[in-house]
């Protein structure tokens, strides 16, 4: 055993390593990096950094916090895990139906192997690629994921590098692909260590959760070196088959090659060297065709990006409601655009946003827009957490699946919406801060009380109850209306397969058309006619 | 059983389906179409046409012609195939290495099955997948491909439509892909009946085969369909994972939406149908980057095209020949030019031709240029076919392999290259018809006339012996000196396959040198220099 510890710190005077109760001086090295080598050091060592002689602090590239974010770092060997996936080529996006879910919550286990539990059932459904709500170490057991610190650390709650393996493999051996959310463009509240190694943050740009991450500025080459190392090892080392990079209008960087076109670009070679289909998927809501166009076209070359102007024109039209960005929304022939083109806005006046919006999308190929009916985001960002299934009628609920996955685009299930599930999904932390935790539940109801909610109403994502509730109950599958709402499902998923016409891409052939009056819309695609009535 | 038969005689005015001895009137149908269905015809049922009274003729579509191209035409029941590769995920082109192999000469056989034979060679050489010379029917058993006339039907020499399937299906399960060569720039000269039933060829335009296939005059459509529909077919009904587009260049098409871009298209939606990747590769000579540009910057959108430019780059330093178009190449910088981006001539001026040719493909990856060191052109088109291995020392051969098997491009093997293959591959033909026959052979004599053979150097490709010549001896694999350079190729192969800097295809890290007096070139890729000596 051996292994060479290296960790970016250019601003510090003296790093140590620290193993146990011994704090081993590192050597610098050029660039700003640290470096020693320990010869009885390997996989399972769990080590920490000091800065300047302060206390221990886990490594930014932790494979593994086995105690949480504030813990030490414990080394993983990839090379040893028994992968069984040698026969596994990939799944290519386009073409794919991907089902999103949480690994906290989708099983009664909460964890990976949780979720290997019921792979037969996604199989059985149809779909080609689960798509995992982020599973990077963030603070507590409990989490939608977004608050991750540790990077490179699969949540420890849900069973570390290994269990994700397993998991990876196992959806394989099912014929199914894996997606990973990444989120690069923050870091959680808790447990964020960056600042103090080196310049990851820069105040040139503010975002939402505060300074952006450094990706144009003095220090910016380690920072986005650690992003793109972060991606290929989930692609490389996690046998993984795409990523979803969260909010990518939050990813700001004036460099000339964008970090998003860089990481595209070293995602392709990857797929060149690992010899199946990698990709890349962002969420944006800028509708802005330059993060899906080629490279060689001035694009950044992802390969899709979520499209929720397609739920929103649906969900608008189905439930009536009005609140928020839904303001946009509701005349049917909003809907008959999206069902064209999946982007409302083109370039056109947004009331909500009070200026005009996006450009067209011509010319795109239908696979680079992701498209659903629900998602976490839409469900859970809702006061209560409610379903589609607690806001309209089952038919309506069929209608939705039906314009969903006869879409030219690339349809997303999120878990549980296959059988219209009951149990809602609400926001939910495990904060172990008492501070830092009554601070996100409070805010969270003054968020609400501003839509009128009163406070009482709101669950506390602090309150494991919230997270309880969230979870999904898997005896609803094989009771009525659910069943037939889930062979519905599988039927259409089934139609999708079997049908090239609806896998087919080319939005210039898609026909849609809508009568307000009489609450109907069609779309023709080919041979294809798919017609609803909405009345 | 039931069958309806279709077939496009746009301009005649009566058909009649011919089943052994009756004469069945088909009814006109819209566009130029006939129609007839039959209840007692099925796969395995001889047919052909009869066009305003005259003979009977096969079927431009026919899927099978098992006496050959003048005979009459039989019913293939794709379906009934008994696939084993529902597993196969199919093979993405970027980083993939080629073995470009003729069915007839690769094995004793002369089969497909008997390639299939010696799969296990190939997949232990750690080739990706095979390309397949054309194997449509042509006329007689011996020939290289490219004369074929009837488009949808595999060779009944090779085995016809079942053998290719078993093929297909074969390396599927060796974990390699297929790649078949097909013609949509003319046909061969006998048994070509296309333009009997309709305009599929046009005056407007001319190739060095005489009128160019219709793609863009009166009736274009339904030719356009016959050439986009027969890709398709491959891909879909014989599993192939791609497809060579032979002589890009001598297909015109002046329509806006040009053939080639339109099949790009086709491919994508039905790569997005069978979720696998599908690809196309064109030979061109006009180092024009349309070609291989995606759709949306303005291009083609196929997957890469052939340069053998860095063929004749490196053989005529290898070797000192300047003959015909090496004239154009020998400085060791042209070398090094095309070590860095595979087309020589980018804008600059060609001595051979004239004029300036080509254009910079600056900002493509690699992988969209189809290198080699030998292939059936370079080889074959030689008087007497000799293969490198006849024209430079085994040290040469070794530094052609290291070069080709470390480049940023995708590589190409040809058939026996791997091990050195002392038998030549020589033009070889089987027309039926003797004054064809005559004509091949005088032409193929006066052609290397011109370059100072005399006619008893040239083999006559009428004769059955230099068929048999060009067969690969499968004793020398094991014997020396083609033992060692087996496993050098296999080596680098295997090189190729764990170093991610070799299969990275960005050309602008590639770092190209050379010195001429030294004979020296060297390629740097990040961590990787090769260097070799030519001296």
């Amino acid at each position: 055993m051996a292994h060479e510890f290296r960790v970016w710190a250019p601003e510090r005077e003296r790093v140590e390593l620290v193993l146990g109760e011994r704090r081993l001086p590192m050597r610098p090295a050029a660039g700003g990096w640290w470096e020693r080598a320990v010869e009885e050091a390997g996989p399972g060592t769990d080590y920490a950094y000091a800065l300047d002689g302060g206390p221990p602090w886990p490594d930014p590239r932790s494979p593994y916090q086995p105690h949480g974010p504030h813990g030490p770092s414990r080394l993983v060997g990839h090379a040893a895990f028994p992968w069984t996936d040698a026969a596994w080529r990939g799944t290519p996006l386009p073409g794919a139906v991907l089902y999103e879910l949480h690994v906290g919550t989708f099983s009664p286990e909460g964890t990976f192997d949780g979720v290997i539990e019921r792979l037969p059932h996604l199989a059985e459904l149809g779909v080609d690629a689960i798509e995992l709500m982020p599973v990077a170490e963030f603070s507590g057991r409990r989490g939608w994921g977004y608050d991750g610190v540790s990077l490179y650390a699969p949540h420890h709650a849900y069973g570390g590098p290994d269990g994700l393996k397993r998991l990876v493999d196992a959806c394989h051996a099912h014929g199914l692909g894996v997606v990973m959310d990444v989120v690069y463009n923050h870091l959680g509240p808790s447990g964020n260590y960056l600042p103090r190694f080196g310049p990851y943050f820069t105040g040139r740009h503010s975002t939402n959760w505060g300074d952006g991450v450094n990706f144009d500025g003095p220090g910016s080459g380690e920072v986005r070196a650690f992003v793109i190392d972060n991606a290929l090892m989930w692609l490389r080392d996690y046998h993984c088959d795409g990523l979803r990079l969260d909010a990518v209008h939050a990813i700001a960087d004036d460099s000339a090659a964008h970090i998003l076109e860089r990481l595209a670009e070293e995602v392709a070679e990857l797929a060149a060297h690992v010899r199946r289909p990698l990709f890349l998927i962002a969420e944006s809501d800028l509708n802005d065709p330059r993060f899906v166009r080629s490279r060689e076209s001035g694009g950044y070359g992802l390969d899709a990006a979520w499209a929720d102007e397609w739920h929103h024109a649906l969900h608008a039209v189905l439930t009536g409601e009005r609140d928020g960005y839904y303001a946009d929304f509701g005349p049917l022939g909003l809907l008959v655009k999206a069902l064209r083109q999946a982007w409302v806005y083109d370039g056109t006046w947004s009331p909500h946003r009070g200026r005009t919006h996006g450009r067209s999308p011509a010319g795109l190929p239908g696979h680079r827009f992701v498209v659903c009916a629900q998602n976490h985001d839409q469900v859970g960002n809702r006061a209560r957490g409610e379903r589609s299934g607690a806001l309209m009628s089952e038919g309506r609920l069929r209608v939705a699946a039906a314009l969903l996955l006869t879409a030219p685009f690339t349809p997303m299930v999120f878990q549980g919406e296959e059988w219209g599930a009951s149990t809602p999904f609400q926001y939910f932390t495990d904060h172990e801060d008492p501070e830092l935790g009554r601070a996100v539940s409070e805010g969270r109801r003054r968020e609400f009380a501003a839509f009128g909610w009163e406070p009482g109403q709101v669950p506390d994502p602090q309150d494991p109850a919230t997270f309880e509730r969230s979870r999904l109950d898997w005896s609803e599958p094989g009771k009525e209306p659910h069943a037939r709402l889930l062979a519905w499902h599988r039927e259409l998923i089934a139609l999708r397969r079997r049908l090239p016409a609806l896998t087919d891409g080319r939005l210039g052939r898609v026909r849609a058309g809508g009568d307000e009056a009489a609450g109907l819309v069609s779309v023709e695609r080919g041979p294809v006619l798919v017609a609803a009535n909405l009345g």
